[in-house]
């Protein structure tokens, strides 16, 4: 049989995110309410005001503009506020919750668009997951109208699911049915695996286009209550109250602002505070420069605060991030990250000591768990990443972990321009990757005894000791070292770049598989192939066509 | 950015396999030795005696019949000798172990038939696995020459691997580097979670299409030993005989001889002895029906022999294998498979209490292990997969696992025509998923404590009380069974086929993952990806311009 398969005849747009700061008084789509410890956040999304001009944001659905309003406000409320201790979500639109992502957005958007995009929304969403782990901050879902596709999915990142029960809202997931694509943040599996909804269950559920509602959602788990119209407000209010009451987030503490991180940009080069970045379009690299502190540690978490979020331990950080979303966004064809540093180890390591010293503290626990979401971001980047170790570098510490991520290693040899790494109090376990294991871990999967000795070593690992602890990949030596990372860098853009997502993605993942592991690496890999398949995204697939009256899609209907 | 692919301009293969029965005297490509405990299966492939006749099995090559015959020899070892407690995997050719699989082939195969190839070349290679962890028979790969891709990762499914250290024999996942995909057998997994080795090195081997040798191969954990030329056979024939030292395999037992259980194929209309298949092109169904025992279990292991592989415990399953088998290779466009059964369920029982109670005995452990590989089988088949539970069916005990193994179930509520399901010794985690889990426990993921519950209650669940449990989907009257079946199976045909298949695999497999659920639900996904991108099949693609001389891939760049 011959199979065959055109796709391109739609438009098909990479767009380009001009930032990715914001801050409440700038917010379109999302209204921030705060009223002591529980704060509301309401979706409001502006038609006119999607990232593009050529889809519409209709009933509540968002594109990419929606959510990075979505991820600012939680990373706020964990920064700036820390008397808040539940926060509902709910929309200020009448009968709708949010219909998810816009489908004209998708079904316009390219393959690696869709992706980039599914990743950040997923990131989001566990972004919501992880303050309520480890923060202390709640989250109810408050769905005053019917919740679909991205908007169900986004309740499913909550603690708790309210439904109002007026005949007709309902949560659905229909993607299947409708686009023939699957739910593409963490749906299906924050369905069976978070929420444990029956397997068959699920399956009727995701297979039908209006979804369920009322007393059968509650039956079926996927909310926890279905409430009269009547009673519906009182209901939320009261949720919130009583999960505020089970959170440890401090009285009469002051938060701290978050100014922006944003980079001046001249041609390829980006320069932040503590971080520079170079593309080379040659190569397809981007070279990043990471600058340890350059002063001494706060001596307190009231003094961190002084210093207020230009703080090393926290801007070094969101720089990191920010530039991480430019590459994966705006530079697709960046193949390849190295990540270099540049600084006072002992500088490194001074400041993860007081990072993990206080980390009981409100504000610090929020620091840690800052570089931990973006050392995971890293992880999740679908781009190359090697590490290269010179003299003048700060691989220690909190640092040492973007050697730890990488794909690859090379550290100099050469006893005139002697090289280290170094390991800190954040290296053993407080800085997990999505698996749950801390990166030297997973690294040395084979055997668990050497972390604890590697850890438990005080001083830093020369280029012999670091190879033989297995910190490093490799150790060229002066004569060698600029042919071979030359040759690395070439020999890696002379790869498929498809073949290299997937390898990579599953190289770095060993060890037990989470909530987190399976939604990036078992849900993102099938939808990735859906989202490309002629099923879906060709001339007659079912996305294309959406919403053009008349037009049934035509299936390829081999089962794959 | 337009984003334009076009595909099909190549030859793009269905492959119809006309039989999966084979046995070693029909082997085309392996030789069976056996000798005392340990058994040589040695790998001759024969080139033009491929599938197909547009390709040459050149260098060990292998294809779907290769792998057929090695399937077959592994599960003969198991039943037909008990006396093989060892096995050693080697090659008769020169200088070479396996190339892996036939690019060739590969490379003119339409998408489906790839994805359907490499499942089943996986779950050969977990049925390796599965006979080490399981029976006690262990496996050495004796690497005689260079094992690459899929050669190195039959190796990798053996319990050791030897490899000559000759200057020049290599392991090696060449795919990302030579042909734009991933290894599609469990490569990857297993060297980072099986074998445990590092995540940087894995990403340095899996880059380097030439692989790794001798000492570096073993630092690297890719292989156990690397043996000079002169000792080679000594020390394979050492090794085989210290692991066969560690097996329980029984001493002087005779072996059950497998009947082949090939069906006559009328049209549309498959008959076995146990089991009946028809095809609706219309609905794109197969319907299903699995009779029950006729006669009475047997009444010990010994009589079990005696009755032969004809036995219903082994009969039935080995048929239904045989059936999931042909729907997987040749009826792609089914689309849902529908499960019945037919006779008397207390005759089930009795038969699953004999294979529970003497599940220690070797031959019955056979037993157990296969109906648990089919039963996986059936989980891992993309295909829809809906229960029917009518009247005279008997979904009990093992049967009633096709129940839990459904998408949905639908039984019919007639007090006039009275319907039941019962759970029986085998439900309770001797049928385990690929999770490890019973499909009992996955499916009430939620509530553990109910398992216990129900797996302790004696007798049959009617319609009432089965949807109470939890045990069916839908429980539709007299008026309502018809066409509420007929709507259920019409709607389904009508979803598109890939975003099921995606669907499926995300929602059967809830709770823990292990290296299986690894391999099928993130690697495989990833390699279907992979395996339909431009980058890859395009006409300028890595795995369509293998082997033409003076051409190369043009790739994408974008990274997503």
């Amino acid at each position: 049989m011959q199979y065959m398969a055109c796709m391109g005849d739609h438009p098909a747009i990479d767009e380009h995110v001009h930032s990715f700061q914001t801050s409440p008084d700038r917010y379109r789509h999302w209204k921030l309410r705060l009223d002591g410890e529980v704060a509301r956040l309401s979706m409001d999304v502006q038609e006119e005001e999607g990232l593009r001009k050529d889809y519409q944001l209709k009933l509540n659905s968002y594109d990419l503009g929606v959510d990075v309003e979505l991820a600012d406000a939680v990373l706020r409320l964990r920064f700036e506020h820390p008397e808040v201790r539940a926060v509902v979500i709910t929309s200020l639109k009448d009968r709708i919750f949010c219909a998810g992502a816009n489908i004209f957005m998708l079904g316009t958007s390219s393959h690696p668009f869709k992706v980039n995009f599914c990743k950040f929304t997923n990131e989001t969403r566990l972004g919501i997951e992880d303050a309520s782990q480890h923060s202390g901050m709640k989250f109810v879902a408050a769905l005053n109208g019917t919740a679909s596709g991205g908007g169900y999915e986004l309740a499913l990142a909550c603690d708790e699911i309210l439904l109002i029960d007026d005949g007709s809202s309902a949560v659905s997931l229909p993607e299947v049915p409708l686009l023939g694509v699957l739910p593409g943040t963490g749906g299906l599996t924050r369905v069976v695996d978070k929420r444990k909804v029956r397997r068959d269950l699920a399956d009727f559920f995701s297979t039908v286009a209006e979804g369920v509602k009322g007393r059968r959602a509650v039956e079926w788990r996927l909310v926890d209550q279905a409430v009269p119209k009547s009673k519906f407000e009182q209901v939320v209010s009261d949720r919130a109250k009583a999960l505020a009451a089970r959170s440890d987030r401090p009285k009469g503490e002051r938060g701290m602002p978050l100014l922006p991180v944003e980079p001046s940009i001249d041609g390829p080069s980006f320069t932040y505070r503590f971080l520079r970045m170079k593309l080379n379009p040659q190569l397809r690299t981007a070279e990043l420069w990471l600058k340890g502190p350059d002063a001494a540690a706060p001596a307190s978490p009231a003094q961190l605060l002084e210093q207020g979020s230009d703080a090393w331990v926290v801007r070094a950080f969101r720089e990191l991030d920010d530039a991480l979303l430019r590459l994966r966004m705006n530079h697709l064809d960046t193949g390849t990250v190295v990540l270099r540093t540049e600084g006072d180890p002992a500088r490194v390591l001074e400041h993860d000591r007081f990072v993990a010293s206080h980390r009981e503290h409100w504000l610090v626990r929020e620091v840690l768990a800052l570089q931990k979401r973006v050392l995971k971001r890293l992880d999740l980047t679908s781009k190359t990443l090697f590490a290269f170790v010179e003299p003048g570098s700060c691989f220690a510490g909190s640092l040492l972990e973007l050697v730890l991520a990488a794909d690859r290693s090379y550290m100099l040899d050469d006893p005139k321009r002697p090289t280290a790494v170094q390991l800190g109090p954040l290296n053993d376990g407080l800085l997990p990757m999505s698996n749950g294991l801390s990166r030297l871990q997973t690294r040395l999967l084979a055997e668990p005894q050497r972390v604890k000795e590697i850890v438990s070593r005080q001083g830093p690992f020369g280029p012999e000791e670091a190879l033989a602890a297995g910190l490093c990949t490799f150790t060229p030596d002066d004569l060698d070292w600029d042919d071979e990372l030359r040759i690395a860098l070439e020999e890696r853009a002379s790869l498929s770049p498809d073949a290299l997502t997937g390898m990579e993605n599953n190289l770095r993942f060993a060890g037990p598989e989470t909530l987190e592991t399976k939604i990036f690496g078992r849900l993102s890999a099938w939808q990735n192939w859906i989202f490309q398949r002629p099923n879906a995204v060709g001339e007659r697939g079912a996305l294309t066509l959406y919403g053009q009256a008349g037009q049934r899609p035509h299936f390829d209907v081999r089962r794959t």
